[in-house]
């Protein structure tokens, strides 16, 4: 089946992690595909000692929706031929901020429809904000996390352990 | 800093533990005291495998909220003394479900709010449905997990793996 985190608020990547988590502690094979991120984050480690590797495609900077790159382009298709052939051989595929990516226009939405129609018989997960219409209608899961308190609005910055 | 998942979307509890992981892999001492809850769940056999033991307080049979029973306010009266003594010994602190304990009157709001002042200079997760005003309003970070869809509309029973 079809899952979607999306929404502004925390916990997307997060809630994705712990599916994981709950997926590999019942025996099955999980992988992580993260589209637009590069850079060591907590759960990478620990995943690490639990057999997942998390694959990242992405550069150390933020993508500028604005100004996208040429090597941005590149590295969101390539993420996306990956996760087609990580497909074949997992239970539980998380394509993490592929949504983020879609609405870059880093990758086509109907190549990303196309996977996930390839996905039903499998778990996948789509995570970022801005889902499109078109995800949300085919999956079967989808939860809006809506941020209504954080506290870098209060001038805080991300903390590691927590915020990565 | 204190978190609250709250809302009657998927990937309340998943969002806690992806954070517990995010942690766990940057060193942090994390503990794990689920309200209401007993049995296996997925998340609790990989937890295990990196040291991080869950603890449990709760029966087996849901608890109706019209017919609170005598021993689900002491199971989740022991819960809340636990975690007391649990905040001295970690870095981050999951109260599972704790939200529902306090809309069930399982515990009292006071002791709660009394909790997360002590909690302050440490990380503490509240999760659940229905978390009250007073908690919103102490809290650094509120997301709000909106259910879009579900398949158990549908009919589909929680799957293994997935839903536990």
């Amino acid at each position: 089946m079809i899952h979607v985190y999306t929404g502004n608020g925390k916990g997307k990547t997060t809630a994705a992690i712990g599916l994981a988590i709950r997926a590999i502690g019942r025996g099955k094979r999980v992988k992580i595909v993260q589209f637009m991120k590069k850079g060591e984050y907590g759960e990478l480690i620990a995943l690490k000692k639990l057999g997942i590797a998390v694959e990242q495609f992405g550069t150390f900077e933020f993508v500028d929706r604005d100004r996208v790159k040429r090597e941005d382009i590149e590295l969101a298709e390539k993420a996306l031929k990956r996760a087609e052939e990580l497909l074949l051989d997992c239970d539980l595929l998380i394509l993490d901020e592929i949504n983020v990516a879609i609405d870059y226009n880093l990758i086509a939405l109907e190549d990303v429809l196309e996977l996930m129609e390839k996905a039903k018989d499998k778990e996948i997960v789509l995570t970022g904000r801005y889902a499109r219409e078109e995800i949300i209608e085919k999956a079967d899961y989808v939860t809006e996390m809506r941020e209504i308190k954080h506290p870098y609005r209060r001038g805080i910055e991300g903390r590691e352990g927590i915020e990565f």
